[in-house]
């Protein structure tokens, strides 16, 4: 079958690669319809990511079919139409039973990684009945797509975790293809302001189309001072970090109010500076989380009902055959505009 | 009347001052029977709090009788025997409205701050009727002292932030007297284990005997390695900060286990390093507090019922005019094994 | 001036009557500029709430302007543009300090019941610095007299006591003002599905113009079998009780699914069946609440974003002159279609 | 081997049967070293159990070692000691997922009920994985059998449904072991009262060494008016039904304070009244639970740190050849101030 392998920093490949294997009870193999490009698979490119080697398959998003099922799975069977989650859930282990996919023990963030992810004809996905969520007949599956990963991410750990609520005022830092997911699902919570922040016109421009009511450049270094002006000085109830750098993490710390959240989701690469001595008397949470995609059942319905549409964060299609160019331009979101890219498998 | 007086860096005096008097009509003045005093206290003499002028009464604690009341108080009345928080409350603005009074826009902690304190015959406590709390008759005064301030501060801050379950394993950093009123309060909670950590023996040694499960003397530079030992390597559901300095803070960042959190009592004179780049994916919580003292009522039924006493805090007693031998004893604790001093008025 | 009476059962009158005069030093006189009628009102007049006694002018909604205050008024002055909440607070007793402002020991529900009320040209306002909200320039007064009882109501004993969640299926009974105003702020939450019963068509045409994602006319007895078809078998995770009698609150009990929520805002003259026989095992929470109004900062936030739209519940409008025809229009509800009716003074 | 089994209303036997066999590759054959016997039980004795028939083998609670597992199985192996949930979970459905295994769709309260259970040398446990739970060496396993049932659910359907707090007034109606196992772990989060209700002496006795802090023999009908002075007219925080019958649940309403919660977990065979004529205004929450054992881990820790001792609870062990006078025994509580009974297989 064709996939798209890591071939060590800055190398990449679409291979002709043998169709995997059952190899424990509790395994599927699922016929990839269609996958994604995330921003963490841009990271492992360039050697950001040690887990991860050389022959790896990327990729830990997608839909697609049934084809094979362990003895142990009860849940599917070939012929179902599953949605794919980034996380592997054993479903047994202390962190799954309380929800807390990402840190189990056997399983978390696997696919793509430490095992041959969803960027090929099919994939083996461990843990199948606790992993893979069924998608009913009639669904739009290229929506569903957004639930892998990338709103599961928004939601839990931007939305969730920032105790987003009726009438609150919300930053989110970063207008990033998951700076937007946090946007579009922060609205299930009617907030009563939503501030965008990021460096591109361009994608200010578009978050003001997904939700945003304001939006802010901050090139020009004065986003606190803005922030604070359009809140009557009092700072937001929410600030979400959609970034990964200390500059975005410390403006978040600048500007949330007394009793306020920091919700981060950037994946960090260095240490940022915790300016206790001005937040430690000012009652604020932080929170860090790696998605557990527990909320996709409850994404799934809010899509079937048409609260969210996730579809409005795809912006291209390829086919399997073309994902280097896929890569290509999803690589070079600037100019291309690029949020996620589908992959047609 | 007599009165302790703060005369800038360094510099301090038991002086003669006139009674203070009603200014607004939610003002009461009272009587002080006891006082105490807090680490804040010593840090306000070395000049380190530049809200508190030279001139200022000291003192934010304390349990006395109403001596006289304005016209809008309808709460208390001459005679009553009330304890005074150390945070005033207006009653009226958000901040007030949902019991987070250190943020009251208009009180806060303010009392032998921004004006004249406890440590003196008389006190003039704004907004009386939401900041002083009625003693009824019988109740231990002196134990009440400690309801003040240092056990709300160790049970908000470091208790209810870090979310102190049955079962959980905590570790306190810190076993002075706010370290150790959050031992004592934990227990509220029925934890497996509270591992104490500190640099001197002789308050581990107490802490043992207030209910530590464990302790760990951390000058070796092995706090770390030793706390992931005893937890299996799986760190510890809760940590709380009571010291204030960036080392302990980051102790906290190394011994948090997956989903736990990180509730910070400490005051914090410079930033902390924050690693993100371990933590992002930890899916933890840090929190900052200044106590808002809303679990007065709380506490005060707590002791009542014998759950706790307050009074294991109180090493050593004085009277008013030996004050200043109060302070020697108080700032020589590493020597006089001084935890809270009662002052009596 | 002129003020609507009740004058026992059956019997009412719009009367002149002395200007109220400040009788605390935390009341405010209010110069009504716009109020409205209640159910609980229709209850009143019919002899049916024993707490208000003939001679009682009615009324516990409404906006105005500050016309004069007490001595220890600190939050407004003369000339401010106020809201009413229907709830007085003193803000100090155990119940204020929790945000139970329904229960204050000396207040809760007392305008227009044990005091006289807002259907006058004036009102005096206990406890004006906690039970007043100030209205911004430029807001729309009369969308903010849906906030003083209706949609707080709807809201609060609803909606957040229905843990009402993203995704949820939900079901209103009663699709009166209330229910209405329940059906509007559940929208807050984006359920997935939001299901109204009601024994009016009329009445359930407009729910779906508010938002109702489909309506059952429970006239043929066949709500619960409907409700079941429409959710799989699985029942509602939220069923919302709002007209008050054992009919309508069994039904709740028969579609509510295991682990869901009855949220009570009927006002009950009777008891009802509860069978525990069916529901000990299934793992419910059932709620009752009387309105608090400690939303109405959090409603005003939304109202201004317009998150919501709450003139959508007006459908008449009156003199105060003329407020013997407005009770005769919101009295025939069925006939008229009446919602709720603003009485401008 | 030998086993107990239900022969029809009124009628039971100890009788030879063979030895169960794996059937689904997520079973396990578990050697049963204790178990005893449920309240339940005597239900099912009386034919009040429909889903229970003739020829099962009853028992759902006990302690043993893993003697075969299924092709599935990945967390046991034979030899294995384990603490037996008296709820198959399944750990896939979406019940399951949310820790709300008492509702799982294909287990639930099965053994000795749907399928034989533990009153026997040897019971097939399906969903072993995540139904079973591994003892440590060491451990007492005797006190570990009230983990079984007992102790999950006075825990999680009284105490945490019921949201007792530190300084919190709670009343407990009913002192059998249920309420007894309440009362044990109501503790664990330092309430200020607990009142304990019951109509014989001897159990009133018990729960006062049990930790009660007073009791209140209600055979003179006076219940309520002795809850009430005992608390300044307040009435409870929490009021636990351990019951089952209405006039039990009917004081529940009766002492409850604004704001408080009634937490059920009584088995009820009929409706009771609910007086919401009275309650519609109070702002109380009412719950219903069937155990979900999801609070074993936690439970475990708090016995091997001594926080509790479920040895309490166990006043006689008999022999497996003897059940039929562990029955007796256990049946006959009034006179043989029975609470639990370790049967030894």
């Amino acid at each position: 079958m064709k996939a798209f392998v890591y071939r060590g920093p800055g190398k990449k490949a679409l291979e002709e690669r043998p169709k995997p294997e059952i190899t424990a009870g509790t395994d599927a193999i699922v016929k990839i319809v269609k996958t994604t490009i995330c921003g963490t698979d841009l990271h492992i490119l360039k050697g950001d990511v040690p887990t991860c080697q050389p022959g790896r398959i990327l990729g830990h998003e997608g839909v697609g079919i049934v084809d094979q099922v362990g003895a142990a799975v009860t849940v599917f069977k070939p012929g179902d139409h599953v949605l794919i989650s980034c996380v592997s859930a054993c479903g047994k282990c202390v962190y799954c039973r309380k929800q807390m996919y990402s840190h189990c023990t056997t399983g978390g963030w696997i696919l793509g990684n430490r095992i041959d992810g969803t960027q090929a004809e099919f994939v083996r996905t461990p843990y199948a009945d606790t992993s893979l969520y069924p998608i009913p007949e009639g669904a739009d599956e290229e929506a569903l797509v957004m639930l892998s990963d990338i709103l599961p991410t928004g939601f839990e750990c931007g939305v969730l975790n920032g105790k987003v609520q009726p009438g609150s005022v919300i930053a989110i830092v970063g207008s990033g293809p998951v700076g937007l997911a946090a946007l579009l699902t922060a609205q299930f919570f009617s907030p009563a302001e939503i501030i965008m922040i990021d460096l591109d016109d361009n994608r200010l421009e578009m978050a003001k189309r997904f939700g945003a009511t304001s939006s802010i450049n901050s090139a020009d270094g004065k986003a606190v001072e803005t922030v604070m002006k359009m809140t009557d000085k009092r700072g937001v109830d929410t600030a979400i970090e959609a970034v990964g750098i200390p500059a975005t993490f410390e403006l978040c710390e600048k500007i949330v109010t007394p009793g306020g959240t920091i919700a981060n989701i950037g994946v960090h690469g260095q240490q940022v500076a915790l300016h206790l001595e001005c937040l430690w008397d000012r009652n604020i949470s932080i929170t860090t989380r790696l998605v557990d995609t527990a909320t996709i059942p409850m994404l799934f319905k809010t899509v079937r009902s048409h609260k969210i549409d996730p579809k409005r964060l795809i912006t291209h299609r390829f086919k399997l055959e073309r994902i280097l160019d896929a890569y290509e331009t999803f690589g070079n979101a600037a100019k291309t505009k690029a949020l996620k890219v589908i992959i047609e498998a």
